[in-house]
């Protein structure tokens, strides 16, 4: 691949035209709700309204109208836990083109599921990612399949970049734009584009803090990663060559952000701008959280690039946010194991203003005499300051009481 | 309020032009995802964008638009535990416009918040609406302040109008319009537009079936409402005067559509949208699930008018959707009461695909003997097929189980 030549602007250009027709033009909002309490103005891409919740359709689109009839005939393969193989397997479905997709073991159902649901023909294969893209080149040699690369392809990065035309076109006076960056396929392409169109325009990329490999790559230094991230997207260990030298030649910096940021954001975002993303998608505005001084009073392009999250793990998060805001407090009580406490317990709550959501009683594991019971109360307040009156309240009333830190 | 002359779409016009600067003009997406699997061509215009989470912006900066120099000066009150207050609050403050919303005891906490944090002036009074009601009346006159009705108004029933204007002009061939009813003024709004617009097209209004007083009036019955919904934004007991008028005129027919309808809208609009609706905001969207046939093939564009949900309800919302969807399941087990007994479990539910994410023993209230206990394991699948095969396996290997309904 190394010796392929880098794309260029033009090729973002012919892409655009290539599959308009195709994709959806993704509206671009103003969040204004965000743009007042960070100061920042913050103009949104919503690439998670593509039909399947992320942008990787372009790229994937724009490399299979570039097939020869006699590719498209043979069929494509490629190698995905995510979204490039829901993007990839929907347009292959449109086009009549034949998909074979290699996931690794332990991909998680719904993936699986809504790309067999395109007519992908999936196989599960390998125990890490490595294993699983050897297996999937062997194939393509094997069965005569053109393998499409998830970002390290000039045909990827070009359809990924037309993102960067829509973006300038709808809000020409934007000052800086906000990337995430996994393989690096969204930012070059991105940076290409918007290079072009307006040279002194600031680009940022955004990698999760657990993999920081792109940013390590071009420090020269070893690509160490950690883990799980919420933000799966973007946790690739293995920075594009391609896109690494685009990168170095077009971006102005990378900023690393951390999961608390990621799952602030995905809360933000849901509660601010009602809008559903996965962490990959939310990175860009994780990145404002967590670095606004960077971005004060800038006209900020940021693009939400997917939203395909696990709906139960998305719950959970905004379950947590309320448990971070304070909006949603346990409290840790000690009463007298007898009738009527609890009822006293909970009318103080109930004038407090406070709204009980759950009792537990918690009998076998305790340092208190038996006589006496510990029970956490899990309640709705209207922030911290609200939890903290109730407490007060509690103990002035002989019911000796902390918040916890956690609900869970 | 009867005295008052009925709206014209020229007013409609008219506020279209007064708004237009101040307001987001929000997105109508083509939802592909839903259209495909309800065979509707499903248009969304997307209400939840306006910056406090609703268009009842556009009728209440309508009618701050429309006051005199003297009544602006002097303020406006009006009452409403939600949007309408939300929207008057928010635009008030911009224009410098004093405002007062009295609001029902028992408004949710972020409410209140949210309108305070607009500068309003906000008083708790009253038991239920109509007690609220009169004493914001009685306030308005005592203060000399403009009351600003929630829907029963002209000039709210122009600004909401504009939503059709905006509908049509995106997507000239839409052949119907689906549109939630609390009092009438959205519908009324967009009825008077769309009805000169395009005489021909069809205009379905969606009411709870909990709160069907619009349809009941309109049939001469007595209305009866009940209880709680979760679209509580258009729980509303006494339609509008002027509302009623204009929807019996304008409007072909108006659907019911139950709680568990507008439960499932709002998580389909979360898994395949990737929007957040409150009950009412995902109204039109429950009654093309609810009555499909209705609107086969039809183009139709739905009003997705609000999404200031409680986050919590809203999380648990999504929870009990993946359960309905038999995606988390509740597998009761009896076990023999020793080393080892659950590791077996375990294993067979995780050879078979299953992930476990809870486990539950239920030892002090069962009707088995002490030597065997009951647990509750949860369990994510692949879906309800998936769930019944890990029962089969389960049943085989010597476990009595089954699946229970609920997870909670």
């Amino acid at each position: 691949m190394t010796d392929q030549i880098l794309p260029q602007w033009q090729d973002v250009d012919a892409a655009a035209h290539r599959i308009k027709s195709q994709i959806q033009s993704t509206p671009q909002l103003y969040l204004s709700r965000l743009s007042l309490s960070l100061n920042i103005d913050i103009w949104a891409k919503l690439e998670i309204f593509q039909h399947t919740g992320s942008f990787k359709e372009r790229g994937a689109l724009n490399a299979l109208l570039l097939l020869s009839e006699k590719q498209a005939k043979q069929g494509v393969i490629a190698m995905s836990a995510g979204n490039h193989a829901q993007g990839l397997a929907y347009h292959a479905r449109r086009l009549n083109i034949p998909a074979t997709i290699i996931m690794p073991e332990g991909t998680p159902f719904t993936k699986i599921e809504r790309t067999q649901a395109d007519n992908a023909n999936v196989i599960i294969f390998g125990k890490n990612l490595s294993e699983t893209y050897d297996f999937a080149i062997k194939k393509s040699i094997k069965d005569d399949l053109t393998f499409i690369h998830p970002y390290d392809d000039p045909a990827i990065i070009a359809g990924q970049g037309t993102i960067a035309l829509e973006m300038l076109a709808a809000q020409p006076d934007l000052e800086c734009l906000v990337v995430p960056i996994g393989g690096g396929g969204l930012i070059s392409g991105i940076a290409l584009a918007a290079r072009h169109i307006k040279p002194g325009i600031r680009i940022i990329g955004v990698q999760s803090d657990l993999y920081p490999s792109m940013k390590q790559v071009l420090a020269h230094q070893p690509v160490e990663t950690f883990g799980l991230t919420v933000a799966e997207g973007i946790a690739v260990k293995y920075p594009g060559l391609l896109t690494r030298q685009i990168v170095a030649n077009l971006v102005d910096d990378i900023v690393l952000v951390s999961d608390n940021s990621l799952e602030a954001a995905i809360y933000e975002l849901t509660r601010t701008a009602k809008i559903v993303t996965e962490g990959a998608g939310a990175a860009g505005i994780a990145a404002l959280i967590e670095y606004p001084a960077l971005f004060q009073n800038q006209k900020t392009g940021v693009v939400i690039c997917g939203a395909n999250i696990d709906e139960r793990l998305y719950a959970n998060l905004l379950l947590r946010g309320l448990v971070r805001d304070g909006r949603v407090a346990r409290l840790r009580i000690e009463l007298a194991d007898q009738p009527g406490s609890l009822a006293k317990v909970a009318t103080i709550i109930g004038e407090q203003g406070g709204n009980i959501v759950e009792v537990l009683h918690q009998r076998l594991f305790q340092d208190v005499p038996a006589k006496i019971t510990t029970i956490d109360i899990v309640m709705e307040t209207m922030g911290r300051s609200h939890g903290e009156r109730i407490v007060q309240t509690l103990e002035e009333s002989g019911f000796p009481c902390h918040l916890m830190a956690r609900t869970g």
